[in-house]
């Protein structure tokens, strides 16, 4: 079977029918999470296992071969020694999708039991994500495939090599208000690698960017094509671990990973598109900034209320090869006419603390007509102190907003500020916690951006 | 008067005895937020307003001047055109501390004004912070002199060249459980700047460290000099910004500081000793490793529960000047025989996810018994899904250290690793909530005991 085909993922995404071979009763076992979490999953769900024969208060088939109606996708969470008989089964009854959650194949060393997966896989041309995944989810389906939290919907795909790195950013998404089209675990990725999933990805409508966690791929070639394919419609970004001496030496006993020469990952990110993220918050902070249409160039108007944070945001652009250019004429002297006379309007625009609604709202749309700015970065701090509605630039920046200027916000004071991030979240319009996040965000757009006008050349639509 | 000299600020962070000028019941105004403020100060306060006889149930005086009884301290929260009158009464009065929160001074031009201020200061030898200030407070006496929220208890200083920065900042650190001794907004530091403050909070028994945003500084001499003399006291540590060509115009216009080449200020802070943050995180995030002791050496061990963390803790360990060196025989033979044997003992330690309390405390103490290890760093994915105890490997961390060797940490899984946090803050624990943030932060404890051991030579005690 040639790898990279997504024959069968849609089977594996979208399942009409689903056996979950390793389903318990047993609460200490991942197969009683899964039980629970497939609970919300619309379609048919058939709960396989040898021993038990009611599962919280469901039926439950000793094998997938007992069950009379056709299955799309088998879940498999049982002990590693007994994997291969199910998934033979699973042949046999001509299931074409599985996720391996089980673990102890290459991982801990044991080669020979992976490759006989492998072998079934090709014999009976069944998909598969793992071993060593802790599962996948489809939440526009509502599907959760995992042991693991319900991540939130939204639109982007999330991949990650480590699963326990997977669960704990769901963890952090659900309560940072992030939201994932899909998400998976790749675990020893025997058949579906992040090539499968990019080509997959790249034609998914739910899915707007794509964010990765890699420790590393066997096919570089292989990976520049389909990933530089991918990136033509919607925007990749990757958070690659194993750059240090001693990072690259763990890589390799962790998923055994060809860490191979950071230099060369380097390379071959930036020829397909792909955007390279630092951290695990840059990761999703790029990811988000997407909901924006691309940057038609990198001049960026910094919108601010409090002078210190809109200097943080200025310093974090100029680092990421954006600009924040004075400010023409006309546009100085539309803004003088409506700020206070305290107010600098050069850029950073600094409104200072006391400035309502209809003025804030006033300079979004004039930094909007400026035909010199590309891009506006708006850093507020909650007033919180300055006798002015909390949520007010929140609203000016909405309903001042022609939805077409890529715009990008930050709203600092802790809990203060949650109202007004929550306001830009349903808006659709992406917030950051710190100014230098919210620089560094824009910066990746403009990275993308750039890419996208060199790979294409400049070209009418924006959107994804 | 001798800049630089800390006379009389003792009386401004510990005063017997406010003038509160500008207090009303005007909740529009900030004078009210004052007067709520300093409702938890003990000392006795005065509050002065010229037209209001009783404000919040209390008696008011027109002048200081009306007040029988002596005062340590005036609070100055009056429009800018009424500052020098009063000021001059207080120096009639004999007070010999003042906090100048009004605004409308060089800040917005008024050069003049200030220069009036700057000549009372010296007339009267009154120490004056502001004008143009948030306000300070010092959190030990429960003194909050700001219109701004309390901010928690704790042992960082943090000062602050903008005030809503400042306002902002004590705001997420409230949410996010960071604590201050003492904070102070400097304003436009007519009189007290930078240097007064750290030659003050040198010796300041309730200070660990010092955090400050600063924008600029007029004389990099007598900086570098003091600062050097409080580095060697306690480590200092700066969010410089204006680092961009338009970040500096910036400066300039915010608080009219000489930005000055970014290289210059880089060089000054190394001299010094004061570590350099780049964004308000980090600025935070070093600022609280120094609950640790001093590193003697630069050798890491990471221990973790998740092969992804550990890695991308361990690729920002080197990037920060740290190694995590392979693990002597001796320890890999005593990890070996205490873990899974699908654990790592290489360097990270990966104990997989199923780990229990006693392995893990055993793995710190076998840790801390390594000669060849300087300090230990702790990276945990939350158990959710592992069936383990959710705080145990806090607990095991707590229980395990010899409480000796430095010891950063990171829980990772959002809302779910709360308690774990808290616990390691209680145990004054420093805790992070990404594993490249808590190498970050160790590898800035590193810098600074490089720089210690270099200026002084190695020496016995690591304490501060």
């Amino acid at each position: 079977m040639e790898k990279g085909r997504i024959e069968g993922l849609d089977k594996i995404f979208n399942p009409r029918s689903i056996a979950l071979i390793g389903a318990t009763n047993n609460k200490r076992k991942v197969g009683y999470d899964l039980v629970r979490n497939l609970k919300n999953y619309k379609g048919d769900l058939y709960l396989i296992n040898k021993k038990e024969k009611e599962i919280d208060d469901m039926p439950s088939y000793r094998t997938v071969l007992d069950v009379q109606d056709d299955i799309d996708l088998a879940i498999i969470t049982i002990p590693a020694h007994g994997v291969y008989e199910v998934l033979d089964e699973c042949g046999q009854k001509g299931i074409c999708g599985a996720v391996i959650i089980s673990a102890g194949f290459s991982e801990v060393g044991d080669v020979l039991s992976e490759q006989g997966l492998s072998e079934l896989s090709n014999k009976y041309g069944i998909r598969i994500i793992g071993p060593n995944s802790v599962g996948m989810t489809n939440n526009v389906k509502g599907l959760n495939a995992t042991f693991t939290l319900n991540s939130k919907r939204g639109d982007i795909a999330f991949l990650s090599q480590s699963g326990a790195l997977g669960a704990a950013i769901i963890y952090k998404t659900v309560y940072e208000d992030i939201g994932f089209s899909k998400f998976v675990s790749l675990g020893n990725m025997i058949d579906i690698d992040f090539c499968t999933l990019l080509e997959y990805l790249s034609g998914d409508p739910e899915t707007n960017s794509i964010a990765m966690y890699m420790e590393g791929i066997n096919d570089g070639k292989r990976f520049i094509n389909i990933a530089k394919k991918c990136s033509e419609k919607k925007p990749i970004i990757v958070l690659k671990s194993g750059r240090s001496m001693s990072g690259s030496r763990a890589t390799a006993s962790h998923t055994g990973s060809m860490a191979g020469s950071d230099k060369v990952y380097d390379a071959a990110f930036k020829q397909a598109g792909v955007l390279r993220a630092d951290t695990i918050d840059s990761l999703l902070d790029y990811a988000k900034v997407f909901s924006q249409t691309r940057m038609e160039g990198n001049r960026v108007a910094v919108l601010t209320n409090a002078g210190g944070p809109g200097i943080l945001a200025t310093d974090e652009c100029e680092r990421c090869g954006l600009i924040v250019p004075e400010l023409g004429k006309n546009t100085q002297d539309r803004l003088r006419k409506i700020l206070s006379p305290y107010a600098s309007v050069r850029n950073p625009i600094d409104t200072i603390a006391q400035v309502d609604y209809n003025q804030y709202l006033k300079c979004v749309e004039i930094l909007q007509d400026d035909e010199d700015i590309d891009a506006i970065l708006s850093v507020i701090v909650v007033p919180t102190f300055a006798k002015i509605g909390m949520n007010s630039h929140a609203r000016a920046i909405v309903d001042g907003w022609d939805n077409k200027t890529p715009i990008v916000t930050c709203f600092m004071s802790g809990e203060m500020a949650t109202s007004s991030i929550r306001y830009m979240l349903i808006n659709k319009i992406p917030s950051y916690p710190a100014p230098e996040r919210a620089a560094s965000a824009m910066g990746a757009l403009w990275k993308y951006s750039k890419w996208y006008d060199g790979h294409f050349g400049k070209m009418q639509d924006q959107s994804y």
